[in-house]
């Protein structure tokens, strides 16, 4: 995709989280975008990233949906002020609740994609609710209340 | 610990979990022990477990609680039946529902340490309540719902 992800407009110093710092080279570094209203993030397990033999880990899935809710609650902060990611003063969260429901075991085999709908803004919060797809079918689903940043930790 | 984990009574083939199994090179490897009627594990995180810098990153946080959660709910089947964790029939335990309340930014100076209590044992549902503490200090709560594996994965 030749658009710039979520996580690539988040300054150099806050980009070393494990899950979407791109500047995490031992991380998961995913990329976050809208389509329409929403917001999707694929990511293809590697091999050892396994459960029970054939399925994804279920810590990764909590992961991906974290990472993926937060990027998705700053960009909907944006746009709900009608503002571009890269413009002042800065939008960052921190998940301050995570829950996720696992409904089958998700296959290893395929790209999982994260397809994620803003549920809402309110003040310094934004919940983010998430289906995660293995070739079409939800095998989790997630919610993340994502807080935003405290202004002094983002200088 | 001279102490067996709960994890090394896993049979090989399901040893392989990015969290748990002793037999992924890649993963956490996570030990959970028995302190009285609480389980245990600590884990001290890698630098590059970060979210924002100095801090663990929630998606490690909720793979720690729940990997620990279900090695929990296995030692407590066995305990509710009056049996070894190597004794016949097996019982090994797949996450349903997990949640996670951060409560606080998780230094990631010291070791972690999870505490767990089994809030309910219930057919083949276990739930277990944890406690992740740095230095003795709450920093995230978790509830994870584990349902025991259907008999024909774990041969």
């Amino acid at each position: 995709m030749s658009q710039k992800a979520f996580q690539d407009y988040y300054p150099d110093h806050l980009s070393y989280c494990y899950g979407c710092g791109r500047l995490n080279e031992h991380g998961l570094r995913i990329k976050s975008y809208w389509d329409g209203d929403q917001t999707v993030c694929t990511f293809t397990p590697a091999t050892y990233h396994t459960a029970v033999p054939g399925y994804v880990y279920g810590g990764l899935i909590a992961s991906l949906i974290d990472c993926h809710s937060t990027g998705s609650a700053a960009a909907a902060a944006y746009r709900a002020e009608g503002r571009a990611m890269d413009s002042e003063p800065p939008r960052r969260f921190l998940t301050a609740a995570l829950s996720v429901n696992y409904l089958r075991p998700t296959p290893i085999k395929e790209p999982l994609e994260l397809r994620s709908t803003i549920r809402e803004i309110k003040g310094r919060k934004v919940v983010v609710v998430t289906d995660l797809m293995v070739d079409g079918v939800v095998c989790a689903q997630g919610e993340v209340v994502a807080v935003q940043f405290p202004e002094d930790m983002l200088r």
